[in-house]
């Protein structure tokens, strides 16, 4: 049996990733699809539009066989940490042949050189590296600017590539699975239509999650309709009758607010993603602003990027400090597998991964729990603080619900 | 100028408390009626009906003629430090001449008898209060228990006296006088019908605040129209129709439930009045209730009482760590005399304490603050998110609101 993996946000799940599914199945002929989902907060530093068993339920519902939950302790992070995660969850659980992956370029092979070059950082690229960094460019950026330099130097690449969103996460794919030394092979699918961050509605089937969620948001869930396969369309609805959404950064705004005002220069500081000033830049925000959004607003300059305020917020809002973050080591990769749910297929994969995981596989939380999974399940509770509508006992769901089986 | 001092609260001013400034100025002869307010939490650990502001425009309407904020750190605590913190401003605001406090037994002098047994402490006392220790007591409690023993042995004493809500806190008002070596007079007045936390309305003009607050909650605040003096009534509405009120724990209800899910049981114990194993029974009760007021029902014990767990939410809400309150020096009193507002009268008063007082008066906020003051500044911007209705600017009333003038 053929499986391949995919790695996953659904927020929500629509028809672009409809065709990322089927697509990802025809490209390498796998006879069954692994999907790594974040949970309740995700790699923009978001709280998910629902919750992770409603995303989760999308996914089974809509060609995925297995959901398995990327630990929030990498879902709320750089591209590196986030890809990291989300391919040694895959990878650990022994079963996986190739991973599958949307990009702007759709040609692995071009990709890979990228991979190998960023990999091996041939002594040019460094030269170029220390050069930015002895501009006063951040790490991340001197690297960004250095490998363009380097590249429109050999005509053979097409620097364009980088800088594109999609190729980006694709590389740090490639990076996580020859840092993992894994197995699995990498594929690639050129994307369709719309961008990864493009906020209009565009084209009459497709759109981004972004464009989505602002429709949603300001026009309502009708406004979606056509962009949405109809059990996604159907489950939101549900959900949001139900008062379980949408859920979006402003249900979080007092307790946020709440965590700002009482907290210290020095202990804001403490959090991961808050660094460089900007615990004082927001201090100073919080006390002239109503809204998460012009919170944001107030702090973004170029250096303080929409989504890395956003990471950081989340880290405030969980309580995640860098003293906690060391205590998980994350360079180890994700210590358990946890399973949302599966499809009768999904079971069989079980089955199989069961003689073959590297990592305890959790198809219900374990008595004892690491400090990686407690934070799953802190997140959880928060998230349900979130909600329009009181859900009673929705601070135990991490323990009370079921695994879903479809 | 002979100028009497008063404790209140004003969760709101009622008829009862128009009686108490009236017969304060009777009693004591006074020119002019000096307030201790408590800000935006009070000593029952709840948060206040209304915003300071409004319940200080309260009482310069209504007969007192200075209002001063009791500090943050002394009106969410135990009766004894919040009577000293309010006698402490009193005195060293320098011009106050006498203290004009309620209570049951309405006979200074007996209450005086008693307050004297209290600090001196006779072997016998003594040896009851080491008795009650050793069966497990806690001390306050241990201390009631040996002191009603004690009492009881001699016929002079009222030992019914012991117990009675407003008595106690009238002889903790004696204690600090004492502590503070104070020149200030105290007087009492007989209450009148409604009992401290009575909590039903069984009197047409005069009920307790806990009765009017339950009466506006479940009725609305028409069901209070009789029991209210026309301004507090009309300030009310008017509060109200603007989004900033009734404010209670419930508003407070999303911060509070994350602050609890996010701690570890080490950081929650950490926090002032989360003691003798509190902090893993509102852990505990923190996943399976969805209101505060379930919370504290299901964390109540006959150890921790309602007052008790409420104080302690307060310093969780509000991160007063233990640490962070040693910090304070309590024991020195209030560090400033924080005005909120005054009439022409207490205008006069603050001219005449300007030379006298012994701590600085603040009519404004100083650009360097104590972190008492700190304190306070934080209470209000974490109680602004209470409010029903946004209200921009909030967070920083404290700063831009100027001193009310009636």
């Amino acid at each position: 049996m053929h499986v391949t993996g995919i790695v996953v946000e659904y927020n929500p799940m629509h028809n672009g990733h409809l065709y990322h599914v089927e697509q990802s199945r025809k490209t390498t002929g796998a006879d069954a699809v692994v999907a790594v989902m974040s949970g309740h907060f995700l790699q923009r530093g978001e709280p998910a539009l629902v919750n992770k068993w409603a995303r989760a339920k999308m996914a089974l519902h809509q060609g995925v066989d297995l959901v398995l939950e990327l630990p929030a302790a990498y879902a709320t992070q750089s591209a590196t940490l986030f890809a990291f995660g989300s391919v040694a969850v895959l990878d650990s659980l022994g079963i996986v042949d190739s991973l599958c992956f949307g990009s702007e370029s759709g040609d692995i092979d071009s990709l890979q050189a990228l991979s190998t070059i960023i990999v091996e950082e041939p002594p040019l690229l460094q030269s170029f590296i220390q050069e930015e960094l002895q501009k006063g460019q951040s790490y991340p950026r001197a690297t960004g600017v250095a490998l363009t330099r380097y590249l429109e130097l050999d005509p053979q690449f097409d620097s364009t590539a980088i800088g594109q969103p999609n190729n980006m996460l694709g590389l740090e794919y490639l990076t996580a699975l020859r840092k993992l030394n894994s197995s699995i092979q990498p594929h690639t699918i050129q994307r369709i239509v719309a961008g990864y961050n493009e906020e209009n509605i565009t084209h009459a089937k497709i759109a981004s999650a972004t464009a989505i969620r602002k429709a949603t948001m300001q026009s309502g869930l009708d406004a979606t309709e056509t962009l949405l396969p109809e059990y996604s369309y159907k489950l939101l609805q549900e959900e949001f009758r139900e008062g379980r959404g949408p859920v979006n950064w402003e249900c979080f705004k007092q307790p946020l607010f709440t965590l700002l005002h009482r907290a210290t220069p020095a202990e804001l500081a403490g959090y991961v993603g808050v660094d460089e000033g900007l615990e004082s830049r927001l201090l100073e925000a919080s006390l002239r602003t109503e809204t998460v959004h012009d919170l944001i607003s107030a702090v973004k300059t170029k250096r303080y990027t929409w989504t890395k305020i956003q990471r950081a917020l989340t880290a405030i809002l969980l309580g995640l400090t860098r003293e906690a973050q060391a205590g998980l080591h994350l360079e180890q990769g994700p210590d358990y597998i946890r399973v949302l749910g599966f499809t009768d297929q999904g079971r069989k994969l079980l089955r199989a991964a069961s003689e073959k995981a590297r990592r305890p596989i959790l198809t219900k939380l374990p008595r004892e729990k690491s400090p990686m999974l407690e934070l799953d399940i802190r997140a959880s509770r928060i998230y349900a603080g979130g909600y329009s509508r009181t859900q009673p006992g929705a601070a135990l769901w991490d323990i009370s619900k079921p695994v879903l089986m479809v």
